[in-house]
């Protein structure tokens, strides 16, 4: 922080007035907030990443977002990447990996890998049709170094499927459960497990199903305590709150 | 149907014209009409017997509806019934029975009693504050002449609860399942056994149970097939309908 | 049940620990109670069929599950399929059927065949833009074995020509009633007989229809007994109830 | 309209200028403006009568309203009256007429009384707990003078009650229906009349009814030509509509 | 009605039981209900027209429907028609008529043609963007046989655009007005004329228009009496209901 | 800032190090951050006062609210005031004020007063009913030391009544337009001025008005340009930014 | 104003008489107050121009009306422009300017300019993704002859980023705030600036989004005074109120 | 689990037939599925302790209910009692605790006392509304064994009063934040610390705050990640699961 340390030393040895120094402080002040704040943060919490949300991007926003993070020497994710974005990546990007059903490009060539925490998040679906968000779940919490327990096709209707996996999601520190419809597998798995459940409503479903508001509601007022909900769909932001968690 | 005779009569013994002979059929048609539909559908359905919707029905309207049913001989069933309403009844009718988790006031001293079917209505309910919803249903089925099993308090949080009573709600010929909060019972019950299933969505719960649209959503697009819902907390919708259908 | 036999036998011969034998009753209980669960059930209630829901698989998807419960000697039925599908199908699988308006694919060349049920299942639909929701359910009753009858266009705004019908629909056992718009069929119905209407809302109308909402309430929210309801254009599930309730 | 003579006058004799000619013509043009749009007109299709709205009202507001009206000489109706406001009333003011259910006070001695138009007004309700609604309808037309013919307690569940009275409604010239729970009445009565129908959605019904939205919904979306809607519980609304097209 | 006839001389004469009689007679009276209600009234009301809605159709629906009605004597309107099913039906059937905005085509050609009222109906939008559904209601009326006033783009941002047409608005019998957005112009509109007025809310505008349901909420809690609401979009319903009442 | 002085002439004058010197800022900063942005911004833009929100307090948790400001030397303004708080601060507080419909108590005693722009603020009103929202608005306005223009009572279903306030309307700087319903009062009133327009929903309604929900998407949706919206019954809102741009 | 002028010297000099002067006052009237009220108004306060809403129309309905206004001598803004719109319009009037990400397209040609306030108009984002709306309000504010201050991409997960620019936005006059998702940054920034705050919603998410009801509900029950609300995507509606409140 | 054993030495000392067996496994099983699933669990995680959900509870169903775990030699908590359940709590059992704005009833006296996590949770508050809901979360984790830390009332119309106590923020493993209204105030923490953020919508707030959806709504949807979310006003449920995670 040799910056702050000009400033004070100009004041100490009267090349700048009181005022003046104050101005400056507050403009050094300002840059190591957020340096402080944002950077280092970044960097404990995820494994030296950023992440770039592809929907709303053209193939060439993304491939140039994708190369930015790349210059600044970390590993880049990509989420919700389509198909034409996937091309125009591979062709021009060495080592980017592809995980089609998750819509998730990254690359792990970065300067610093996360090292991996010894236990395993688990990511249970209902129903096939919940595959896309449970993998962006998956996928999303190996790009930041954990280990992945995958139990899916597991839904309510067939609670018989759910009991044979009991044990194996019981040996997983956090649990993620995606699930459409009437999104009542998260409070089944509460009720077996005693870890925390991270509930993602997929927009899967049709009719009163409302583009997964059914499931939303569904989980949030769950009769499982120790569940809590993200936004529908929302795969990533529970892989990497389950991250946090397991690095916990 | 004299009535019809006679002016079939007057129109075969010239004493009528064939307009007045018309005009005279449609009037007497409209009378059979309702006569047949109405009266006669709901006698054979529901074993003799009207009923008083109290809710929003002052004491003296209700006890003056009560006694308007019995006096044509048939059995009375009043749902939604208050404190002061019960009060009311039970000090100027003889041989009225009261169910106050269930609300229900009903008098049996009809002159034609429903027979007894050989099988029996499950009631099965997810939590203790679902109790009224239930035994409302679980009262109007047994009204009708039904035999009842009340599995309560086997919410999905813990699943292994109805695990236990599964074998009993199989040997129902029909299952009205209740429930509040995420509504997820329906869907469980509905995968573990191969009967119709009626879903009564409760307005238990606070916050994003929106007095029952959770539950009602949740039940509607249930992973399960054979379940169908009727409107929050219409125990009675449910319990009538599970009479209709276990007389089939 | 050979396994379970074997496991106590070798407790009995002192070859196992009882520990183990715990043990290994644990997971031979779970391998039984799945299979015991789903596919015996499934097997009694539906007439011997898995089901495919088409909507959001590829023809490729669809026909790998198609020639997958084909290959088990069972019937098969897919919902909802595409054109595509359609052909994909009927290029690779003979004897496959079409029900194009019913957008249904199914194969009754498995094993067992449903027995036909004596009485039939009435279904009525308010206009022609509910046929296909209503031939779905139709044709999903007719897979499982069902006769039916089907009473088409006979909204509310014409109601003399649904009581000219009313006698048809009396001599079914059950009635799936569909309807779009304000969904008030189901009301009229369900007091002209005293059968169990099941009411399938469409999402047929525009503006305050909502896609169904409309419908939907208007259905659960209905002054006649003896109605219950289905999600949004399900017409599978109704038919599907319908069997269930036929074959009590 | 001698202020605007006189205005034009003072211009011709030289004893204002064109400027102030102007200005004055702007503030007398502003008073004609409203004088001519508003009362004019309210006279012409009332009747001769103001409205007070009550429900939010103090007695003491009500009254100081009321007389107010009263002492210009005109009729006067006060909807949503509650009882206090009726004992103020009566105590207060000599000829004041109160309808209980229909929550109306009104007093008909007014300087000028409408005519009575030679066509009824229909008034056609599905239940009992609509009474208040219908009867709100019911007794403004009333008091605009109209003749009304009450239909009442013909819901859609019993179909065939409503077929025996629709010769008494053909004889009527507009009809208003009113309807809470699903709210299917207009679509049917729309069905079997040639005249327009004033539908009325009330709040009546519980659970998914959403205090009248499903009823709303439902005739927004109904099958029949001919029917427009009111706001939920518009009384008031639907008397006054009908009272207009009654008088064209 | 000679089939009545025969069936009570044929009692008369003795050549039929009293129970054949009965049943014959009631075969008659239900086609007699249908043919009278539905036909005949529509036939009085309407100016002997049938309605097709093609929407949902395909072309070769469309033209099926349009000449089987054609064919039965009638005028024929056919609304939200798109261009390949107006390309079909103008190279397939003479005399049809085009109108382009408002998505209706008709033929003129029937055996009775309807009388013109002497009364114009208003037809009053707010913004360009709501002609479409304008035109669909003044194209509606003007082909039951109604002369029409068009009074287009006087929106409540500009009232003196509004108040410079009062005096046109005020010579129609009945007015239809239509607006998106906040749905405010029939509320300004009703307060100028002594005329009922139909609101028709449209689903011009974005967001918190949410499609219609601003304008629709907007209107029907409108603080103007003498206005009612018919579906978001429904020109046809407003031209409808508007010819009713002018020919009352 | 004599305290970061005080720690920058530690550093140099050597009685500090480098490293303290860094930690002393930060903790001088954070305190200046603070002080700096809310109490100093807060006491240029309101005129030196704090705000209580009574709503959900009870009497002594306002009163000790309002000495606690009250100490401090601020003028006191609480919103939102019920009967039995009035009654205890006029008890114990000398010079404190009440405006009863506004629901605002305040106390102008402070040690600075604001000063009065020479502009006036207009507060304009749908119908009575929306008159304690108008008049928060207006007194917090003017206990902020604005004029405020009252023009209430001028719905648009008597444009009229409007149109002859339109001069004085235009003499203010800034328009509040109060209304509930349809909310359609904003967009006639800025179709006529050419000044900020703050529109304010009232919850002012039944049925489907739901409680401030019509008026609130009328208002978003208005038609002229010019206006914006803050919550709904939030009349407070509307005085304060009222305030802050009539003194830009 | 000679056309009054003739008015009344034809009355002076006895050529029209009292009736016929009035009658053609009020047709002088009906011009005047257009004339006045609209153009005028929107002269003065937008610096002459008309705005054309491009969204819905054809490219030959943009350049009509574009033409239409240019040939009035007024500078044209048209917002929502699409491709096809923006390359007949270059190809066909010179000197129209294209601002891509805004979706605007202008011709400042016009015979009047608008003079540029001293003070600019902040333009604050959350997030790329906000950016289409931000530049449709800073292209408006500049339209209209503003000086502004994009402070872009300082979303509230990254609150330092804000802070570093808080003194360059308390150097605006009046700021636009900007935002999708949860709509958070209207709050943050009012409370660290006293200035008005327009917040613009957008329907940037997903899920739980709700297309910008999410962040239109925060928005208008924000914690922070001096923050009021525009449409969903308002844009040009929020650039055109900053314009108003710049101007006072 | 002797009875287990003696069922399994029955069949091997050949007292019991292998049927027989097989029967009594099964009813074995189900006791020990159920003992070990939800007793073992419970325990496990939550430190011995059952929970009491009061709001629909009479006082005397409470004190049943509190006694009855008390007995079992459990600790109790209770969450939403009402004052007259804590009346009669405090009078019949000793050693019950009360936290007045937590709304909260527990008694520690049981057999095992959960041990105390080295980590603290932090419960963060936006303003002095959310309290009882911040409290019901800080008892709960408190009654579990866990340190807490409360920063309360720094909503983010205030960030500086937040950036204050970041640091104290920081040091917790896991937060809990408390916001109602705009619920802003997860994203701005999230965005601050790397710890995983449980985030608590409260029902405070009126207008388009619509009881706590608008603050939902803005948490699902937050630009930050690493945040969840509970139902609204679940401060319950948020304690609960931070206990979980604090133990993991």
């Amino acid at each position: 922080m040799s910056d702050l340390k000009s400033v004070l030393d100009a004041y100490r040895d009267g090349s700048t007035t009181y005022e003046e120094t104050v101005q400056r402080i507050s403009q050094v002040e300002n840059q190591m907030a957020e340096a402080t704040t944002i950077d280092h943060d970044r960097h404990r919490r995820t494994g030296s990443a950023e992440v770039i949300y592809a929907e709303f991007k053209t193939p060439e926003q993304v491939i140039k977002a994708f190369k930015s993070i790349q210059d600044s020497g970390q590993n880049v994710l990509a989420t919700r990447v389509k198909q034409d974005a996937f091309d125009l990546l591979s062709s021009e990007i060495e080592g980017v990996e592809f995980f089609e059903s998750a819509r998730i490009a990254c690359w792990k060539g970065g300067d610093h890998q996360p090292d991996t925490p010894a236990t395993s998040i688990g990511i249970v679906t209902a129903g096939t049709s919940d595959l896309p968000v449970a993998e962006e779940a998956a996928v999303t919490a190996e790009f930041y170094g954990n280990k992945t327990e995958r139990i899916f096709d597991v839904g309510v209707a067939g609670v018989h499927r759910l009991l044979r996996r009991v044990d194996r999601i019981r040996t997983c520190r956090i649990v993620v459960v995606v699930a459409g419809m009437e999104g009542a597998l998260p409070s089944v798995v509460g009720g077996l497990v005693d870890k925390p459940v991270i509930a993602v409503p997929t927009s899967v479903g049709y009719g009163a199903a409302f583009n997964g508001i059914a499931a939303l509601l569904g989980m949030l007022t769950s009769c499982a305590s120790g569940v809590s909900v993200v936004n529908i769909d929302n795969g990533f932001g529970a892989g990497f709150l389950a991250n946090i968690i397991n690095r916990l």
